[in-house]
């Protein structure tokens, strides 16, 4: 089966490269020559720039900012990656993301790196705040349905 | 027409996608976060990686080094962009290279990038080492036909 | 008291800069242009990459590994990033590095960021391999001792 | 001598460095890990970097644009890097830059890159725009002033 770069895999694509069980937003990308190490290894900080890009799309795909004026801003709070196995010159992957928990003004998000097997996960906390950033913003009610249908968050 | 990213286009993808007279290879991709400046345009030095990535995957595609071990050392002498009009969040674009002419042991490419129009072009002067980098490598016969019969390239 | 920038500051002048409890390595830079993103910020994974350029030096300094062939391989486990205060273009800032506890191939590194006040900290897990990446490797007893001794590290 | 990072450097801290003839702005960094390709040099794409990072310290100086609201907006028309030899991890290097010649709402740059010998040269033009991107704007006389008596440059 074929791998679409760059565009939203469905669950059938997901599971014929590798991952068993579906997240609600996954695309396939692949390693760029300027994201190598000296040791010819994907750079670790590379990891959080694909988490931040799918980050993005999936703020864009949830219809939770665009990064137009009078959206919502979206802060990181807090961000983590487990590193599981080096990734390579030229190897095509997929990024997934997904909400796991919410709370009144903050939501937690897992991201998730295949090339065949699983490479690498990472978290992150993200704060909402109002579209001049003078303060937090609640969670609009039909995005919480949102994360709960879709994504199967919970309250936190 | 949809657009298969990151996949070299055939000559009627390409214009269809505006390119009127198609290039060798041309690749589609889409603007990063990462790669936004505080203007919200795409930072100038990101095109320099975009045409960076083109020519590592027209390396590649040309047989001409892999970066393995034992493939010839490429080494650029000198790198110029000329920026029409800015790429902005999410945009996508087509990259676009060829080699336009080449001597004993160097050759001259160019580079374009449009996305709906011509946004920006760049050129390169390629040198060609031995794979330990000891020093200058003749062009191999095979790769010199290779650029006159499919890029239309010229002995300089 | 003026700030030097790129080279190990001693106690009084972290003290000066505002850091309470000096750390064993601590080194001053600026933030760059090319490191903000839309918002005018720092974008959020340029805090990885400033981690890693401490972690790197930290390396050099301790003696641990100088990147040069036959030095052990460390490779990144584990990586998180708080991020308290947003950063902006042109600040100075003050990276620092210390080793919290070792374990007899890892040992979990913590990292803080100030530009005046806390802006930052961090924390990653480090693996030590063979230098042919073949296996994981000891803890030198020396490198223990200075853990223990100039970082005030721990056993875990 | 040391070499003071991150600062301009006068005229004879610039000497002592190798840099025959003192240019009007030059400043000292250091080859970041996170700049390195697989070969162990630094990317092509890195002088682009660093060349706008001098260029942006230099709209700064010269008080041609902080990057404020209400400053002129500058524009990157073309930009060139020669490469003549190589950088590596954790090398000492100074960029200087300097305007050469200006017409009505354009200018012409130059830069250099030094580490003991000459590594690089590179030019820029740049368009000067009014604050609200609208339109072309003229180079303000006291800047013209400026580009000739302390830069050198002469009206193209």
């Amino acid at each position: 089966m074929t791998l679409p770069y760059l565009t939203p895999l469905d669950p059938d694509t997901q599971r014929a490269h590798g991952i068993a069980a579906p997240w609600p937003l996954a695309i396939a990308d692949r390693v760029r020559f300027s994201e190598l190490d000296p040791l010819n290894h994907v750079n670790n900080a590379a990891y959080m720039s694909w988490f931040e890009g799918i980050r993005i799309r999936y703020f864009h795909e949830w219809d939770i900012s665009h990064y137009r004026a009078g959206d919502p801003r979206l802060v990181i709070r807090r961000a983590e990656v487990d590193y599981l196995r080096e990734m390579r010159m030229g190897e095509d992957y997929i990024l997934a993301a997904r909400t796991v928990s919410f709370r009144n003004t903050s939501f937690a998000m897992e991201y998730a790196l295949w090339a065949g097997d699983l490479r690498a996960t990472g978290s992150a906390v993200v704060v909402m705040l109002a579209p001049d950033g003078s303060g937090k913003m609640p969670i609009p009610e039909a995005l919480r349905r949102r994360f709960e249908q879709v994504d199967g968050a919970r309250p936190a």
